[in-house]
């Protein structure tokens, strides 16, 4: 490599490495960003794609794309398997090795099961589209399970959601699922109403959306009953089955449980070397750095870092806000200057619930409800990425909205592993009609 | 059961089936219409999700939710094994079965490698949505893995496409692959020229687009070599592997090839126990009728039918006018009277070959280039099951039209296996950049 220019490498084309990228256009720096997925993701409406309100691309766009006209910009598709500090060098799971002169690592976060990994087969969470994917396909399938169950007590096991986590993610999940339940399927099974699913929303603890105030928490709580859910609070779950869940001591058979309660870091920090926190996550220096490395930075779900004494929370305003910093404290650094200290801006908090309901805190301004919709669709359809997406989203919106209607409510995936195992083994379902003349 | 009607199974939610469903729907008849997918597929437009340009939801749509409405009607959600048609039963693959007074049997075809099984994993076909998923990953996968290889033989051979069959699958996915390596990802690559992909359409026979007329065909081949796509007849594939594809007696190293090829019969018309015709199709009474068995019915790409000596060919048009015969049918037998003679009416043909270009042959009226291109689009979106769908498609190609841009560009699926795995084994490449401090 003749290139004269210092080698910086992003891992991670997230809020924060795609935001440190396009702040470092015109920086004189060779950029190579890497990621395992070809696409940017827009997660905030991850769930949407859970739960068949819109399709997989239209929430992503390609890195390639996004970045093309940006010179000092390649990308590589490509999984990173370990950082070594030490010889300035990513290495790749294929093998091959990056060297670099700068690293920013934002990698973000998954989810984690608190130690109790043997619950993850049975209650999938939601960080990737192909997650999204699954939990659309088992979503949809339990209720054609029921519809295909004869012995009753097995069919209220296959109309039983139950969502672990009273964040905005279950909260989402919970309120969404509802509206399926009670309208988009209506009219549509012959042996089932779908109407009589119960769709559950655990929390350990004592109220949801625990990041908004008191008076907000319990707004949603209101709304997410009035949609049909079931919320339970301070209860924690103490076991996942394939057949169920422990709710205390209580067993309550449900097919289907989704995991919306923990993330824990991206595992690569571990191979940075520095102290991690509890959650996984590196205590950076006030200016996004590792101890001990200041060639080397981390930003989004992956840092742990405070403002004013408070963390930071893992939220996409906050990733775009420091990967915009490290490219500050990039540029800072190459002209020999001290790099400034990141300070976390709180512009304001929104969730949503479900059909016309969400809430909105922007600190004095507090409000819930359908206005608090209107301006959550309004803030989600003009923050994601690319013309085209948003206009195929707000059409797909639109007619979700008058119609009840969710377009894309297709199973793909091997249908027919499942459909020959069926509930539990082929052997074990009894033909519904006997093959007579 | 109590219910006095007769029951009639109808195995398939494709064009056949559908359409004879809904032409039933005030009929006496108790119906049951079995899937093993959850939706209806709009299979002339499954190219363009195979080449990024639609979603898969844009194509499809629920199979409950379009017969939602039609009382006499039951969704099966179920994969069939085999018809006993003496026992009138059809046996599903977990074990059930089902009890039939009247059966239609409309699963259509699949993909046929002439007797060699063993190029199947190396040139996969075109069928379901899960095949177009397969080709769109493997297709924007081609070119990752190109820009990440620095031996020049291999870098071509990932750059080196073919498509074997030149029928109007073959054609459509040729010329739209063409525009892609051309003008989609310009400016995204770094190492590779995106436009130096070799496009190469293979077809045993004389010319392209054989059931068209031969001035039709020849302006089709003009198109398509204007696209910049290498057209190749009269020469048939004899060998395909991992790493390439002998056209005669010259083996081509390329990465991609995709099947086009040949179509046989769903396998469920052998388990009928009557005569198949060499392409495993069910040759039919006049009145679609399984001979010796009145109460059977085929319809679609599965039924082998002439009409004035000609055989009717497998396209939509075919298997919709098949579907309602049947239905017709039924209603004749239902009240003791004969049953008619179905006669395909040919209303004309068209193919799309790429941007702005298609071929329309009706009979007099013959035309190709940007004005059939046109009647193409028109045509294909008028006839889109669902409201919805027809907007957003439209929205994506007007969007696809005007930018050279394909929204669907996100590679989905097990990207993580693929990246390890790299190009033949990890331990097969090497590094690209060695680990330096």
């Amino acid at each position: 490599m003749t290139d004269p220019r210092p080698h910086l490498v992003i891992v991670g084309g997230g809020f924060a490495g795609l935001w440190a990228t396009r702040a470092l256009a015109d920086a004189p720096l060779r950029i190579t960003v890497i990621d395992r997925h070809n696409h940017h993701l827009f997660q905030p409406l991850l769930y949407q794609v859970a739960t068949a309100g819109l399709s997989a691309p239209d929430i992503a766009a390609p890195l390639r794309h996004i970045l093309r006209r940006q010179k000092n910009v390649e990308v590589r598709l490509a999984e990173v398997a370990s950082i070594n500090a030490r010889a300035k060098a990513v290495v790749l799971a294929d093998g091959g090795a990056l060297a670099f002169d700068y690293l920013l690592l934002a990698t973000g976060a998954t989810h984690a099961y608190f130690g109790h990994d043997e619950w993850a087969p049975h209650a999938p969470g939601l960080k990737t589209l192909d997650d999204a994917l699954h939990l659309r396909r088992q979503l949809l399938l339990a209720f054609e399970r029921a519809e295909a169950e004869t012995d009753p007590a097995r069919r209220a096991a296959w109309l039983n959601f139950a969502i672990v986590g009273g964040g905005p993610t279950g909260v989402e999940l919970a309120g969404t699922l509802a509206e399926i339940a009670r309208h988009t399927l209506k009219h549509e099974f012959r042996r089932i109403d779908p109407a009589q699913a119960r769709v559950r929303l655990i929390e350990a603890g004592p109220r949801v959306l625990a990041s908004f105030p008191e008076a907000l928490s319990a707004k949603a709580r209101g709304q997410l009953e009035r949609l049909g859910v079931e919320v339970v609070t301070g209860t924690p779950v103490s076991g996942i089955t394939a057949e169920g869940y422990c709710l205390g001591e209580t067993f309550v058979p449900a097919k289907t449980v989704v995991w919306a309660a923990g993330v824990a870091a991206s595992p690569l920090a571990r191979s940075l070397g520095v102290p991690l926190d509890r959650a996984g996550r590196v205590p950076v220096e006030p200016d996004l750095s590792v101890p001990g490395h200041p060639n080397l930075f981390v930003a989004g779900d992956l840092a742990a870092v405070r403002t004013d004494g408070k963390p930071v929370p893992g939220v996409a305003p906050a990733a775009k806000q420091m990967g915009r910093h490290v490219a500050g404290a990039l540029r800072a650094h190459l002209a020999g200057q001290s790099t400034p200290t990141f300070r976390y801006r709180d512009y304001g908090n929104l969730a949503t619930i479900g059909r016309m309901a969400a809430v909105v805190d922007f600190g004095r301004l507090k409000f819930s409800g359908l206005l608090a919709w209107w301006f959550w669709l309004a803030a989600h359809v003009f923050f994601l990425i690319g013309f085209r997406n948003r206009l195929v989203v707000l059409l797909n919106w639109a007619w979700a909205y008058w119609s009840y209607q969710r377009g894309a409510r297709i199973i793909l995936g091997s249908d027919r592993d499942d459909l020959e195992r069926g509930d539990g083994g082929a052997t074990m379902s009894p033909p519904r009609e006997p093959p007579t003349g």
